[in-house]
């Protein structure tokens, strides 16, 4: 719908990525320039502050502060996993939120996060299309685990990746320090697609890449990974680093931490439960071969490092708030921005955004194509490293106060 | 010994740090351009490339590898735990060395390291001069536990409790994101000194400090604990950000991570391999609350974290390097270089290396002072965030190549 005047609200959903704030910067500083849009709110912890219509004004956050927003890691305004259910059995949620764009006049609505959030999306774009209200709705995507259908990428993906490359040169370093045997086994997330431990190969361009990888686009077998492992060490002075998915299953789907984890847990630790599967794995290489085993977990670390950040993450995630609203007043709706890669002349790549319907995106994973992992199921190929390496560019961090980041610090005072 | 011509030798020994290396860095350009040094060779795997003659020759290195050291985290010639015996006990590591000492006309030895690798530094010393053998020895500290006696601090703390310091805060951006319970508890590494642990409370200079930090100084009541959760969840939305050392006991003198397990692995020091402690406590935590919990440990990223290396500790680090050496050509021996702190008339911080007896380091722990630890235990004065937050200044990291870390690539050129 063209020419819509009114209050755009913006929202934050799922797990907190390092950039997620930098499309919030984005919507924030693009919506407050535009004629057409009478208002700019923050929803609190996404759908759920606009059933409790607890939303901040954006006009009254100082400038500087929303510029910070850009290098502050986490969801500033608070995320939320909050499922609509669908408005044919229940309409009660929608409804509700009808009432309160009504109430508030609201013409935009952004929303900000990945597959669920998108499905979260499309729901409440059908429902105000079916019930008239007119309103120009935009996904714009994050995840860190990289699955949305459709994009190129995904913004904070490459930022988290940039984070376990990074970690994994440094670990590599630290681990092999010493003149005797050492297994070090790291896990990062990702339950069904593999993209951020597939990161653990960009290490390998600066010459301190992992030894094995393991992804969940494929299955795992313990008797063949211990045999890995022992392959790596004979080469490799007793040294081994391996990397590994959360989500890493056998040929029946059972999950390594679930299959492996009480027999593991009653073993090292009594009665307490393991952390992670990093931690299994490193007990069972220890009981195989005797050799000193770590296990890694890089945990929360990988989706809020944002003093890693990547530059050209930083910089798309802006930029895809900033087309999310500039799409809207143009008139476009029912659309997610999603990620177009293109190379100039020189073979620089650089990004276009697009937009695509809605529906498209919500609820479907993309996974790590099974021609980028190697036939052993153990690594990843080269192709894998040109998808990503453009996406690691370039630093973007918080400015230093008391040598430690200066992180946004919004007013977050409550519309009325 | 004034006026000793003859060559160096220099080693790495104990857990890597983010800034080991620049001390290497400090003692090769130094050495390198000192008239008495004949040659400069650096130890592979510390003492044990002494012992096994591999050794390499520095001077064969390009002049940006060797700068590119001050960036580079890890032990770069290899370390070693390698306890020697007693002299009187076992003489033959002694006479191995003097052998290799003679040989090569090693005049000048400078060893770094923790407490352990300063006593390997004074018995080396000690044979030497009983044996007769003119050297010049210089131990050079080096410890993330920032435990050595005598010195204001250690090189290579500050860096690590900046990364401590860093993820705290980003961490509790990120756990603190949902409408919902959570209970997190991060684990830093420190037997028994807490210094690590206590770097979490810098985070509360920009805002974001931990809720509670329990260090290994006192004991650790596992009953006191679930309350001092409770009550800071009561009064915080039922978010909880608790940092705990991993050496932390109870009141018997148990650890904490042993006594819910059997005991740990042991180095061949005899100290416990440590860890687990945060898990063990997260699910303590989710089974008596039924929050969500999650136990993260920094594990080998708080020692080898050099991207967020602190500027003040790679230039203390580096400056520590080549004081050894300027004092050991000046005639110093049997001496360790360690920071006297100093305030300008402007109160800013500046360090002073001062020399110290070696066996005054050797084995002795320093530990975080009981007075900076608050009376229920479970936090940290601000007399501590006056002695640290100068340390933790100023950023220093390796320059950018495939927008990852281009860190130093020695040649290591055996010496013959």
């Amino acid at each position: 719908m063209i020419n819509l005047k009114g209050a755009c609200m913006f929202g934050q959903s799922g797990g907190p990525t390092s950039v997620i704030n930098s499309s919030a910067a984005g919507v924030f500083t693009e919506a407050l320039s535009q004629d057409n849009i009478t208002a700019v709110y923050g929803a609190e912890h996404g759908i759920v502050g606009i059933l409790n219509e607890k939303f901040f004004d954006i006009s009254k956050e100082d400038q500087r502060e929303l510029d910070l927003l850009k290098y502050t890691p986490s969801s500033a305004l608070g995320s939320v996993r909050y499922k609509l259910k669908d408005a044919d059995v229940d309409d009660t949620d929608y409804k509700r939120i009808l009432e309160v764009f009504k109430k508030y006049n609201v013409r935009y609505f952004f929303y900000n996060g990945g597959n669920d959030s998108m499905d979260t999306c499309n729901k409440i774009s059908k429902y105000m299309q079916k019930s008239g209200w007119d309103i120009n709705v935009i996904g714009v995507p994050k995840t860190i685990d990289n699955d949305l259908y459709g994009t190129d990428h995904c913004p904070g993906y490459a930022s988290a990746a940039k984070y376990i490359a990074n970690t994994v040169m440094e670990v590599n370093l630290d681990a092999k320090v010493y003149d005797t045997p050492m297994v070090c086994i790291i896990e990062a997330m990702g339950r069904h697609a593999g993209w951020l431990t597939a990161a653990a190969a960009l290490a390998k361009v600066n010459g301190l890449g992992a030894d094995l990888i393991y992804l969940p686009e494929v299955d795992f077998d313990i008797d063949k990974f211990v045999e890995d492992v022992k392959n790596v060490c004979a080469k490799n002075g007793n040294k081994c680093i391996a990397v590994v998915s959360e989500g890493i299953h056998n040929k029946d789907g059972q999950l390594i931490c679930e299959s492996f984890g009480p027999a593991a847990a009653r073993d090292s630790f009594g009665h307490a439960q393991l952390g992670g599967v990093a931690s299994i794995l490193a007990n069972l290489i220890k009981e195989k071969t005797g050799f000193k085993t770590r296990g890694i977990e890089l945990s929360l670390m990988q989706r809020c490092g944002a003093h890693l950040a990547s530059k050209t993450d930083v910089e798309e995630a802006f930029e895809a708030g900033a087309e999310a609203v500039r799409a809207a007043v143009r008139g476009e709706t029912d659309k997610m921005v999603i990620f177009e890669r293109h190379f100039d002349e020189k073979g620089n790549y650089y990004n276009k955004n697009v937009l695509m319907p809605l529906e498209y995106a919500a609820n479907t994973e993309k996974k790590v194509p099974l021609g980028w992992i190697n036939e052993e199921g153990n690594n990843i190929s080269d192709d894998f490293i040109a998808y990503a390496l453009p996406l690691i560019q370039g630093d973007a961090k918080a400015p230093l106060e008391n040598g430690l980041p200066r992180f946004a610090r919004l007013k977050k005072v409550y519309a009325k």
